[in-house]
Order: C-alpha cells, then structure tokens, then sequence
C-alpha cells in the first residue's frame, strides 16, 4: 500500500493483462467474436437487468414466508446507492398491498388539531429529498456470536442507502400542535401486525421525514409504499412501513418490538431500551468472504462505511490483522447519515493475509473491535452490532470469515 | 409566491386537508377500512413496483423495433436520481446481449502499448463513482417546431440522471500511451450498427469514465451492458453503449451520428459539427401537460435542472408568463451536471398562469427563452434544444403545453 499512485496503477494494469489472459495487440484490432453481429432485442417497457448478472437478494428463511429478512448483496455493489428492488427487507406479517387512494396518515392524540392526510395531499406539501442509510438493528447480529454469515451479503446485508423523498414531520407536528406534555409519537403500521415503535418527540421534530418516494419513483410496497416513516440513523425498525398513525402521547407505548425485541441485555443482566441510533460501521465488500482472488497482484479493495451520528471522516485499512492501518480513499461527496465508498489499492503478495476496515464518523466516534465492544457490551447482544469485520485471504486467493 | 413559508405550509395543509375530502378528526381514529387485515404477500427475490404506480416509458414507435427511444417518466418522478429501469434509451440497432466473460475493450491505435482488457480486469483496477445527468442531443427537439409532445415525458423525457461507477480514461491512456499527433479517440460500441462517435483526445483525458457501474449495480443491458463510455455533460449520443474499441487517430472518423445526425444547420445553411455538450435547462415537471390540478389552492411547484457545465447555480419560476420571476428552492447537495430539484410554494386562484422555469449555472450561463435561441440558431435545428419550457395552467386546473 505504499507504492506510489502511478506505479500501481501501471503494475495493476499489467499484472491484469498479463496474469487473466488478456495479451497485448500490436496495434491489430481484436476479432469480435463477443459481438452478435445482428440487430439486438427490441426496445423493452423497462430497462431490465443482464440475464449474465447474478447478484440476487438472499432471503432467510423462516416458518411463514410472510416473515424474514432479504439481504441486500453487498459483494456485487458498487458506488453508495442500492437500487430499491435490492434494498434489504425485515418484514413481520408480509408486504402489504395498499391502495394510495384509501391510505389516509392520521395524525391524533395529545394534539391542538388532529389531522387526516391522504396521500395526494402530502404529496401536494413542500418536500425534502435526503441520501440516507437505513440498517436494520439486527445486522451483523450473528457477529456477537461469531457465528456469522459466510459471505458480506449474509452476515452484514442488512443495510442499504436510497434517495428519498417525503415532508418534513416537524412541519406536519407544527400544523396539528401538540399538546403541553406531549413527548412520544407512537408510529403504527398498516400491516397485518399493526408494527409499532414509540419515538421521543425530538427526534420526530429534528429531521423525521414522511417518505413517499425512493430513488426518483414512488415507495416500492416492500418499503412502505404508499407511506413510510423516516428517521436518519435510526435503526430500520423505527423506520415504520405502511405508515398510517402517529399518536401523540406523554408515554412510549412499550410495544413488541422495543421491549422483547431491539433491546440490548447487558452482562448485569438488565437490559438498555430506546438505543435507536446505529454507530459508525463499515465492512470491506472486495475481498470478502466466498471471493477468491484469481491470482497475486494488485487490487482495488473497496467496501462501505456509514454512520447515523452523521458523515464519514475517516475509514483505516489493515491487511495484517490489526497491526497497521492506513488510510482509504473516500468517495465524495460524503453524505451524513450514508453510505461512504472507501477504496485502497492493495497488494495480494499470495500469502495469507487478514483484512479489515474501521470507520470514524464526524463526532469522533471509532467502530471498536468486537473484543471492544464485547467489554462493555458482553455477549447477550444479538442487536447494535458495528464491530469490525475481519476476511482471511488464503493462499490461493480465497477468502473467508475470521 | 410572496407568502411567507410558515403561514404557505399552514394554508396549504388546510386548504388540502379540506378541499380535498380529508376532514379533521376529533381525537378519534379513522376506520382503517384501507387495511387489508390479514397477512402481506411473502417476501420476494426483488422489491418490485406497486401495482398502483403507473409511471411508465414512454417509447417512440419507429418502423423498426430496435430502433427508437423510450422517455423517463419525469412527471412522476421525485428527487433527484431515475431509477436504471426507468432511464431513457435511444437504440439504433436495438439492445445486444454481450457475455462480460467474451467481451474486450481494445485501446489501440497510435499509441505505444495497445491494451485488451476484460471486464473483470476493468473492474479490478481504480474506480470512481459520480451522479451524472445523460441527455440526448435531440431532447425536446421537437420544441423548435412548437410541435412538441403534450406532457414532460414526451417532450422532454430523454434525459436520467444516475450515479455511474468505472474507471478513469485518463489512467488508461496514460497506460498505453498516446503517441505525438494522436488528438482523437474513436469510440466504438458492440451493437449491430457499431455505433461510433469521435471524441477530442482533451475530453477523454479531462473527465471521461468507462462505466460498468450504475445506480449501485451493474449496468443495464440498453445502458450499454457490460462497458460505456461516459463522457460527463456531452450529449448521450457520445456515451458510446456496449463500448468495444477506442481507437487513437489525428483526426476525426466523421461517422453517420457526427456529420448526418446531431449536428446543428445554422441560419445560413452551414452546419455546426462536434457540438457536444448540452447547456443549462431546466423543465417544471409539476404541474406540467396533461396533469390536473383538483381546486384552487396552495402546491408546490417543482421540476429539475441541470447543465452540462458544472453545478446549477439558479432557478427561477415564472407564474406569469414571463414578466416576474421568483428564485426556487433548489435541494442539496448539487452535483456538477447532474439533476438538481427545485421547488417553490406556489398559489393557484384559479385564473390562467403561464408557468416556466429558467436555469443558470455556475459558469454564469443562463438558459434562453425558445425566442432567444431561435435568434442565434435559427429553425433548421431539430437538436440541442434548450429554451425555457412554458406550461399553461387552465382555470379548470387543466395544464397544457403552450
């Protein structure tokens, strides 16, 4: 990693073209053998993808199909955004199908004037568009357990980045009024299982958003469509889908999903609720586990880094397990609250060696070690996991899990 | 437009909430009729659209159906990125279907070192992502004959914005080495009619890219599948598809698509040639053609900009037809030749308002009414086209071109 920007560049090059079979011309043009040499397909309704890409969702299976997580596959990405079809879902009782024109958002409780907007009404309202990172609490849980997925997509896929765009909450909050006392907004779900999660009130009138839209088209119904709730660096959870009312209360509602899910048991044995926010995370995509290197020689090593206190500042590279780091590239621009592109070029010299990346965020904040964060976190976690992920690239090139 | 914001957000609720059918609610939850109550559907292997949303392309029938365009759907879109499936396309020998595993992108010519490389080599070496406008020279070009389409799609739809990932051009040709006299790059692409297009040896060093990437995935088939030339602000035609070969000349290939197409024939009957790059523009997607607006009333007024120069600087609206204008709200953060939002609180009393919007970037250029244009280019044009676009809204809410 110290070699000079041009001379790895060069060498990359020619390693490439040398060790994969792509000789050098002598300024004689290559026979198109890979070009049809017909007219290709027609113009199509939608741009679909290459029957020759392979990057699918990986879906955990469960006893009910209408519950369980799809994985977003992290190991064929490329750039900060994920396209809405792969974002990751964590769904309860299925994806409903909502008509946009019954859908109403109510907006009741400890308030001066209650309020029932259909859709068409906000999306009449001034709007935000904002990049934003959502990540469900339970990614990279098996983590704690160092019983993790084999590969990037299975044991951190749990995590994506959209363009959204909706209305600012704190507006719609300033038009009904809320009432002296006045300090949870419980946020209900229009799914089968009525999903509910209590927010304290400032975070609702900081910088919550009632989505409607996603990477420049509409909500998809798997993310909430026609109507989701937003909060910037809260885990996915909180972010309630199918959104249909938010009650203005003096009390959270202890719902399922903030007293027996979501928690954190601590080694006392007690346990930490509310813990909304997801800290400074990244994980290296390239190489990562179920990859194999075909051959010593340099590379481009990229991953991902995201924080939901704010931007990325820094992302550290190590290839000997911990012992020295070095700084990435980092994609600009740097979105708070997003996914951050990191890139370094690196060496495979064809002995073993043992990557990882740690992110720090805006605040200061350093990913820890998962033997950090098991010191002060013990190991009845299964949520809020952001250690660092190490990938052991073997000899002949393929990588694994540490 | 002269309201302030607070007491605009607050009408503009009411006047929603009331005219619209959403009465208020007295402390009492509506009837959650437009639930369906019992299990969502199961989770899929990708996030598909809603059944409800029928924002669609548009596709331009020709004799041939490889041969065509499709248009975004701008008037549904949000934000400020278009989803790959929706981008738009312009084929002339319709879509191949290349194998990533045969294909080669040749650099040859009058170089030193000529390269072939695959697209996994590609993809190994140093990459870049950015969000990039891509405009079809011929955009809106039916607006110099005021015979223009009836809605935003259809008149200004060829144009997306996306964030696209690859590898700098500068590097590669670094690599191979330009030799003395080579001043142009001939792009060749793998479809049938082995599109090409001659490229100045400065554009390709300045700021070109060979995509692979875009919108987080891997390109699209009719996005150019597996590599496209990207040449950030030039007209579409350039971003040469199913990039093959880059040829090192001294002079132009005048190929069909620089000498008998996208070319502009100027009042004198001489014709412009190499007229890459697509100034500032700007269209109001909302209200737009063919759109309906319900009542009187407070909306906001939004639509995109951009310019093939760099960041857009200003937007200014017109409700009047030209006699007043009024900065928009524009969205951050704006990327240089890429979409930016703007929006603007905006009362229709149910009279006739001639609405427009103007764009100016940061080199100072501001984009010219179809009047101003047509003075310096003249008629003969039928590409380029980037005069303001007015929309009429009618006093039963009804908005058409003018």
């Amino acid at each position: 990693m110290k070699n000079s920007k041009r001379t790895s560049r060069r060498q990359m090059l020619r390693m490439g073209a040398l060790a994969m079979g792509g000789g050098l011309l002598a300024g004689k043009k290559a026979q198109a053998a890979e070009t049809p040499g017909k007219l290709g397909t027609p113009l199509g309704p939608n741009g679909e993808r290459s029957p020759y890409e392979k990057a699918v969702r990986w879906t955990r299976q469960s006893r009910t199909p209408e519950t369980g997580s799809s994985f977003t596959p992290l190991a064929d990405s490329v750039g900060t955004l994920t396209p809405s079809s792969l974002h990751y879902e964590r769904h309860h009782s299925g994806i409903p199908t909502i008509d946009p024109e019954q859908h109403r958002l109510i907006i009741h409780g400890m308030v001066d004037r209650p309020l029932s907007l259909s859709v068409a009404e906000i999306r009449r309202l001034p709007s935000i568009s904002r990049v934003m990172v959502m990540e469900c609490g339970g990614n990279s849980g098996s983590e704690w357990a160092a019983a993790t997925g084999p590969d990037v997509q299975r044991s951190f896929g749990l995590v994506s980045c959209s363009e959204w765009t909706g209305v600012s909450l704190a507006m719609l909050l300033k038009e009904v009024g809320v009432r002296p006392g006045g300090s949870w907004v419980i946020a209900e779900g229009a799914d089968a299982c009525r999903m509910m999660r209590s927010i304290p009130l400032a975070k609702a009138i900081d910088d919550a958003l009632i989505a409607y839209g996603q990477n420049g088209e509409a909500l998809r119904p798997a993310q909430g469509y026609p109507l989701r709730l937003l909060l910037p660096g809260w885990e996915g959870n909180t972010n309630v889908k199918w959104l249909h009312s938010l009650n203005l209360t003096d009390q959270p509602y202890m719902a399922r999903d903030e007293t027996a899910k979501y928690t954190d048991l601590m080694p006392d044995g007690k346990a930490r609720i509310f813990t909304y926010r997801m800290e400074a995370k990244s994980v290296i995509t390239f190489p990562s586990g179920g990859q194999t290197l075909p051959g010593p020689g340099l590379y481009e090593l990229t991953g991902l880094a995201w924080s939901g206190a704010g931007r990325i500042e820094r992302v550290e590279i190590t290839a000997d397990g911990g012992k020295t780091w070095t700084n990435a590239h980092l994609q600009e621009p740097r979105m708070p609250i997003a996914f951050t592109r990191f890139r370094l070029p690196w060496r495979f010299d064809g002995r073993e060696a043992v990557i990882a990346s740690r992110a720090a965020d805006e605040t200061g904040y350093v990913q820890p070690s998962r033997e950090e964060l098991i010191a002060v976190r013990g190991t009845n976690s299964g949520y809020h996991f952001n250690g660092m992920k190490f990938w052991k690239v073997h000899t002949d090139g393929t990588v694994t899990n540490v």
